[in-house]
């Protein structure tokens, strides 16, 4: 069998890294070679770098690897690089790792908007990915480019509203609120005082994000093919929360369909249940047996229970009825730091390979 | 000073009912007087048959009460009585305690939509009481009558989209997401299994109560003075959770006006800043100083902070910001067990006392 | 290959028979063939009578076994019988199949203190098992007996206690402190507002099970054959708490050795790294690589983060120091489900087919 | 009635200096006068400069008063000083202060232990507060003096302790493992992924405070009026944990007397149940009516609901049984933002006043 694709991680020591580097352990295709993390962890083997809070242990393969500065010289041997910085050194970084030709898919919020990069969720619109030979020519890369995923709440909203548009058109308003997650916020993240007997209706930008990524996501290119183009015919609201749950965003969603036509919550089962992907039907090793998982218990999704769905990488959806105001309302359930972070990467990742734009280099 | 109402309270030992007897401590009008439970626990005093869970002690006065069955004739001479009982058996109860000629305030769901019993939340919809002569002379009661309160989640609804109708007129929208504390419940109630790193999207009957109880709380009275109206020009959509939190349900509302004037962030903060209701004006003992607390911090109401603003018996709102689909959207916060429940009670009696509804044995 | 075990479950939709099930998925020796529960759930499909809390989906093959009666007449084809019965039942129904002539590892706690039927954790005490053949000619049976497992709470303690022993000679004094998980109390259980901001100190029963069961455990077999025998040199005193944790036990202990010396913390470090136990010798499939996986960090075990060292099977100890009073201070940590429940069962058995006193029907 | 003592407060802005605030709002005897805080917070009004995060709001009297850099010019006018600075800068600061001949009273560690410091829990030993003039004249002050309280888990503790020595003379060991909330780490304090389904099982220093503390807090003066002298006869054994609770320390505590006679369970209830400290007879206004209520629920004392017994300056002892190691072992309950820090402070101010030993500037 042919190599593996040697990966680096940017931001390995925190809470996104670890989970890339957890779920990187036994790949098939994708091995961990190189870990970049700030100055301060910089030179140090990994296990002595990190506070390592996942619920396995550290991999063999990865305790010792000595980190690295997020420089692209440290990584010019990489075949992919995935980023878990922190927004607030990845424009930079990110920048100058895509200038060095290298292939970066990052988890970071900066460059989500820019009309040259897709924003991919793996299992709503891989087909921005076809996007990536034209990024390369109107910036002048020959390996490198870059790919982004989306903010952990948008992910799991946008797979379902991709499966009920492919099935009943477009949809025209989403009313949506969020109860999140904590380990979205890395380590440590949210303070214990404030989600012991008690939750926050309040995520910075949270809400601004969730309104606007959809639109992208579930957008075109533009006819120059130069550029992607939002959705014009959606209009998204949210409120978010945070919740006392370790891993698993829980979204409550009331929609309405453009075409005035409703769907019976049947018909809306029927869809997701059927709603099939690419990264499926390209054999991806992350690829969910199914990329929506209808739980039909009265109760259910759970985050403590459902987050695992698919092993991380599925969406489950339950309590579809409907809406007395709009067509359809129902609860919608993403692993936040799997699909909704590393997983999409990792799986964005595996498309591009099954569809030949990651070059080893 | 002129005696104290004697006050009964039916379903004495469950969490309702340890809350009424809480909250009546020190009361300058009502004492409680009889306690009522099923036969398991009647005919031992108090102490011993209630397994006691509030974090205040039992009130002295209280402790020795030997427990009564809930039957009329253990409870003839009290001036008002408190129910809390499970709705399994509310129904019967209730009945017989009225047509026995007593002042019946219920917390259960059962009288809710009888066309001839006020539902009644004090700061929403207290002219609703005015109705009492009417029902007593449609049922032929002397000093009996019958008044309910709303669901825990409707409490806290009701009240601001009173204010919002009052200042603003008609409302024809409101999608709500709601996240509930566990108190509601009673005891044992949740199991813990279900609530640490987890939250449940679903709690039985509760949104339809969310979705039915605000049309009758904010209709009239039919112009034959007969029963109540509920409102025709109002549809509201719910999905409900349950979440780690002890007391005080947070609930995310978006609202459209019927009109088509769309009142900006500032009118809404004002309006509801402003709103008076009349149990200040008859200077209630349990009226809160605001009905509303309107809080301007971008990350509040939250429920382990605000829950006992205006001593339990306030709703705050928070986050009020335009609505991309609807006009606008909020976050609200009710003590669930106080003016949720126990608390609407007893201010209802107080305006009843003030309006000259209550009579003495 | 030959062919697997086959096992039935008593309890099998309780908390206990769900775990078993979940554990004997892709179990290479044993496979669940039949299913008991009380006579409410007997009769249906397994999907339909249970209430499935594990976070992973009912495994295929089970989903549609048609749950049986606890009687031994359904499961005489049985090879092995596990049992999660609740012990309000236990002692009838597991007499009754040990007597049947069926091999049966039990769970319940009724007959643990039997002189005559092995109380076992798989990675302390397993040469107790050898005592099968003395308890099947006292009873006169021929492919039937009964083997327990301990107390949750006691079997990470009786672990890391005959390690020590082992290493350096009796040990005298035992005080323990326990901060035990909700999982052990079954669904619905523990009620959610017992464990939201707050601590429970205490579980019935549960300190007597602590202070006695080691001394049977660490215990020999009395020189007539004939039954086992408590250790007389050691002394445990324990105090129990209930914590917001959904599985882990975690135990505060200190010790004292009766020989008056004193090993080092050190000393103790390496004791517990290098002890190993037959079941690793005997290749079971379920026995951890470790039995004991020492952590070095100040601020661990910590439950979420380790107990599924060693798949759940591994006690982890951190923070070995001195104590000012007695020789060494600790704490460990066992998952109360797998090692401290089903996982022991399961580990008996497979030790149990290895040593040839598991025999097939 | 003569004016009120004016106070000051040092770390006004973090959780400690909060509580201060609000434990002082409605104070017959001191009013809160001046603000302390680091100078990013100072020259603003105080609701500019504070996250507050108590459940009631912020005073009106103090709302908008401006905060001070923590110099002694700056509280010269000041009675007394209450300090809740971090240990980082109370070193420093306190020392001015008392040099500046300011009454202080610190909640920080620094000066604890301190040979001519009185360490206080008001109701364990009141009496050290008579060193006071001993202090003045060694350091040459004139009105200024430095107090400090405890450690949060001593302090509830020391006052069981002192209770049971008065009643049954010297305790020679004791073993201690506690199960400690969130809110004495500050905010943000304690990260939520570390308390949501975990308990830690360390907290830094802490053990070392509970070893050593309590042997200053009841011991006495040297003969030579020059110092405190630690008790020789008793050893304490620690082992912390952190748990998801906000407020209130659990502790489980197993000791022995060192005179070999061994108390009954009903002899250890009574003597709680009588012991009385100087406070209460000194009529101060925050004295708990009792120092110690005893539980015989079998299930308490319960921080939710046992915290604020004696609003929050009672320790509430539970669960006192036979320990069959040492005499006797029981569960005990301290509020640690109450009683386990600003509290003691402040009843320790009420002891100096009531003794005569603080006099206005």
């Amino acid at each position: 069998m042919s190599e593996k694709y040697k990966v680096g991680i940017l931001g390995a020591t925190g809470t996104v890294g670890q989970r890339f580097i957890s779920l990187l352990e036994d790949h098939p295709q994708l091995v961990v070679h190189k870990l970049g993390a700030s100055s301060r962890s910089s030179g140090k083997p990994y296990y002595q770098s990190v506070r390592w809070k996942m619920t396995v242990p550290i991999p063999e393969g990865v305790k010792n690897l000595v980190v690295e500065e997020c420089v692209p010289e440290a990584f010019k041997d990489c075949d992919v690089v995935f980023s878990g910085l922190d927004s607030s050194v990845a424009g930079q970084i990110e920048k100058a790792f895509t200038e060095a030709d290298l292939a970066v898919f990052s988890n970071a919020k900066n460059y989500r908007q820019d009309p040259q990069v897709p924003l991919v969720v793996p299992t709503a619109n891989p087909e921005h990915l076809d996007f990536i030979p034209n990024q390369k020519q109107i910036r002048n890369l020959n390996k490198g480019f870059l790919v982004t995923n989306a903010n952990c709440s948008v992910t799991g909203l946008a797979v379902v509203l991709r499966a009920l548009e492919n099935a009943f058109g477009p949809i025209s308003q989403v009313i949506i609120t969020t109860l999140q997650a904590i380990s979205g916020a890395g380590y440590p993240g949210c303070s214990a005082l404030d989600l012991i007997d008690n939750v926050v209706p309040f995520i910075g930008d949270e809400e601004d994000k969730i309104e606007l990524e959809p639109l992208k996501i579930l957008g075109g290119v533009h006819s120059d093919g130069q550029q992607f183009q939002h959705l014009s015919h959606m209009t998204v609201s949210a409120s978010v929360n945070r919740v006392p749950v370790v891993d698993g965003h829980t979204e409550a969603v009331s929609i309405k369909f453009a075409s005035g036509n409703k769907p019976t919550p049947q018909q809306i089962i029927d869809a997701l249940d059927q709603y099939r992907t690419e990264c499926q039907d390209l054999g991806c090793f992350s690829a969910p047996e199914k990329a929506i998982v209808v739980s039909l218990d009265e109760d259910r999704p759970q985050p403590r229970l459902d987050r695992m769905n698919g092993k991380g990488n599925a969406v489950t959806v339950g309590r579809i009825r409907e809406c007395p105001i709009f067509d359809v309302k129902f609860t919608l359930l993403v692993h936040n730091t799997i699909l909704g972070a590393a997983g999409s990467s990792i799986l964005n990742a595996e498309i591009a390979i099954a569809k030949g734009y990651l070059q080893k280099q």
